[in-house]
């Protein structure tokens, strides 16, 4: 039988580098290798800029940790993405994965008295800082862009260390010196799943919308939250960013209850509407924890 | 005369190094330079402890900038200070300074195609990403623990630049190659004073207080504010922060219009307490743009 043409796979742009977090995501999310190609993006920015110019299918993103909050460079990006391309792009679905944090060091490297320096992505030292109190106070915090990168700089440097993921291990020359020195040991991120088409209804879903308020008007942000007190959906969490239209002017991102399809959605939204500046739905998703 | 013994004058500690924005924010707040000893620390954490152990009078951290939003290490030490020692630090006082980012090079470095490498701290790149987005897209960025170190750095690698403040350019071997690079040309970052004793009421203060939520009761996000809203204080600001006990659970800190010490925020606080598990006031303070 002659060779068929196939088709090329649908792509996964992720926030790398190989070995992040993220990357562990996407691997669970999309689990099947075959049937999708991932790409390691260097920036939150890129990984949405990609799903945005359709150069990808799907983007996978970190949303927030159960004990760092929210990641802010996704909030922010997703809104400059929402006032630039307004529909352009959806959440479509989220993942929830467990995260250890561990600490990795070279062979060479034998007691935590001769540790000068600890490489991390800020999330890793805020998921750690309890730790890193009791055990390394006197070591100096280096901020890095991943937490793979920081394996590399330990794997390099004698007398470093880096907090991050087991997986890291096997692209760099570190050990796992001590595992799960993450503060709470439930500690989890949520990523959220971009894609251009938005995701259909499931059995129970999530909705995750953005308002702007008249801040000289008192009490907007009261009347504004009312909306959902009346229309009975449930806030799931509130965070406030910059608005960069002018200062101390703030978006407020909201996850609620339902589909945005959803009549009950749509009254709410509404009547966000009579009350906002502007309002906005970033996308609606499965409010199922997939937990692996 | 014979020398008179002289009192040690009062101490305030802030987020250093020497050069930072801090230190420029508590060098205008405290004045009169020989009325007090200003000292540097490294981190949020160690000016937060100082004024919690009494080892300093006066504590300056930064809380929130105009475009990049809430320094989220203030308000998680902030927290940790009213969990752990209740009452023992206040918020008492806020100051404004206009932030000017620059871009900081050595002078062998002549054209930005040359730049491969761009230090700063994550907020410096917070407010310049624009600016980063059109004028070095390629060039990798490092994430220090301030723009000090960052104009440190670039000092010492060719090829490399920093964004940070100009007065680092009298600490380190760099100059300005291009002023005011940040997004918004009215870049402004809010300070907190801390001290142990409570401020007292001005004219027209604000407060900052926290509470916790019972999340399994629909709508207690929506009770909590609705206090605000019956109590006439206007909410000029709203986070969440994990809080650390639980995963998903949170701590909602809100600034409003009034001094803790008035009647009016007393009721404010009492309807909170009958609607949230946990209630703390984090300090109350002139609500004054004292800009220099």
């Amino acid at each position: 039988m002659a060779d068929e043409p196939t088709a090329k796979p649908p792509t996964v742009a992720f926030l790398g580098p190989p070995g992040s977090f993220t990357h562990k995501a996407a691997l669970n999310y999309f689990a099947n290798p075959s049937a999708h190609e991932l790409v390691a993006e260097t920036t939150i920015e890129a990984v949405v800029t990609a799903v945005e110019q359709g150069t990808t299918t799907f983007g996978v993103v970190p949303f927030e940790n159960s004990s760092a909050g929210s990641v802010q460079p996704t909030l922010d990006r997703l809104l400059l993405s929402a006032r630039t391309f307004p529909g352009r792009i959806h959440i479509i679905d989220q993942y929830y994965l467990p995260i250890h944090q561990c600490l990795l060091a070279r062979d060479d490297l034998l007691t935590l008295a001769d540790v000068t320096q600890v490489y991390s992505h800020p999330m890793g030292f805020s998921q750690c800082s309890q730790w890193l109190l009791q055990h390394l106070p006197h070591a100096e915090r280096v901020e890095v862009t991943s937490t793979s990168k920081a394996a590399e700089l330990a794997a390099l440097n004698p007398g470093t260390v880096a907090i991050g993921s087991q997986a890291t291990t096997q692209l760099y020359k570190v050990r796992v010196w001590l595992p799960n020195i993450e503060d709470q040991s439930d500690n989890v991120t949520r990523f959220f799943v971009l894609h251009q088409s938005p995701g259909r209804p499931t059995a129970e879903d999530r909705t995750y919308l953005y308002f702007t308020l008249d801040h000289s008007k008192p009490g907007s942000l009261c009347q504004a939250l009312d909306a959902f007190r009346v229309g009975h959906l449930n806030l799931s969490k509130i965070d406030t960013r910059p608005s960069h239209l002018q200062p101390w002017h703030f978006y407020f991102m909201v996850e609620c209850d339902g589909h945005y399809s959803q009549a009950r959605v749509k009254a709410v939204v509404a009547a966000l509407q009579s009350v906002c500046e502007k309002v906005g739905v970033l996308g609606s998703y499965s409010s199922l924890w997939r937990l692996t």
